[in-house]
């Protein structure tokens, strides 16, 4: 078995942390798993037992790595992870989108993927550049979110929406052309919603494309964080 | 003049780290305004310029501060940050306002004012045990949003139910009674949003005090980000 190597963007596998988001991967993903790294210390837990029963059934093997777990994780208490392969999902084309167009922070990357699956968007296309949504601390985020929707990064919006042309874009702009509940009125069946930049936003050319929206927000703030505005637009989009 | 201690809790003073949020600390709370720290290499920056001008208008004295600056933000990168002392405001009787029970997270917090403010909601109580509302990161987070709102802490939810008893409360419960778009079509013009903690959410006893709400969300995650969460409630009430 290789040596395990610290986490980076160009490894093939990645460093899924902690009891709750290891069962969500087994769940949503148990092919990708490959090994079970146990804390020696936190082998009396209810869910690291649970954690054991099911990579024993699915053939993944465990070992303590109380070194590798406070490498990765950067704390002392964390008792378990799995170690597994990166993979490339696919979007489903006959279901609606979101598109995350630069986004930057792993921590608001995880936590739009935790919501989009809670709204019920399954479906999410990060284009590049942007943060590597397979970053341990991301996946963490997410709650293990990140296992149970397709999430696919692309080297561009051209890439995708190459790959899917038929979804109506939905560019998310301060100076959108009309107010989320207009937009959500006028909603066809097969959408994608575009968020772009925590910083900087969607570039001006995205005015152009399909139809822009805002968020209604007072003039005292100068944007929503990136997580709020995809939540709450995709929580309008899918009541 | 004393040397600035670094930041705790229980200082009668904190920073405001960052030009804009500092430049929002001087549009809603000049009075509380006390020293203005700068680094030396930022001082060409436009920003800073318009700190210095509204310091210098308002009798705000500066000075090079490098070495604070560096250990309040953890960072090199933070050129200006005002030192202000602590005020209590006070929440409007007649405005909606949000309720967080025992919050635990800094940045949430501050994402969670800032939401608010961009919603409408001005007037925000905090019930203890909970993070500090002062602190920097807290502050930071906010994007100086806290200084606009009427923040304010209180030892326990009857101390804040007591000054505001004519409020009609809406706890936000995983299990709460009706869904989001059911207790807006209800909600009377003076309500009150509450949400409880990251981890816990609010105690049981809660579901007997008004109308207890839930967000319809996918059995396929455990509950939404705390932010998330409120802002989604927010947005939706005041629409």
């Amino acid at each position: 078995m290789p040596r395990l190597e610290p986490y980076k963007k160009t490894l093939d596998y990645s460093y899924c942390l902690g009891v709750f988001p290891s069962l969500k991967l087994l769940e949503y993903r148990p092919s990708a798993a490959m090994r079970l790294l146990l804390h020696s210390e936190g082998m009396d837990s209810e869910g690291v037992g649970r954690l054991r029963e099911r990579c024993a059934a699915l053939g993944v093997r465990e070992e303590t790595a109380d070194k590798i777990l406070r490498r990765e994780s950067r704390k002392d208490n964390c008792f378990a992870a799995l170690v597994f392969g990166k993979y490339e999902a696919a979007l489903d084309p006959q279901r609606p989108h979101v598109v995350l167009h630069h986004i930057s922070d792993s921590g608001n990357l995880g936590t739009i993927i935790r919501a989009c699956l809670g709204f019920g968007i399954r479906d999410i296309a990060i284009i590049r550049p942007c943060v590597d949504a397979f970053e341990p601390h991301t996946l963490r985020a997410s709650m293990g979110a990140f296992f149970a929707v397709n999430a696919r990064m692309y080297a561009s919006f051209e890439d995708y929406r190459r790959a899917y042309p038929e979804h109506t874009l939905f560019p998310f702009m301060l100076d959108g052309a009309i107010p989320l509940d207009e937009a959500v009125r006028g909603r066809p069946p097969l959408y994608a919603l575009v968020f772009g930049n925590e910083a900087s936003g969607l570039p001006p050319e995205f005015a152009r494309m399909g139809q822009s929206v805002f968020i209604p927000q007072g003039e005292e703030i100068d944007s929503l964080n990136l997580a709020v505005a995809v939540s709450v637009g995709v929580y309008a989009f899918t009541r």
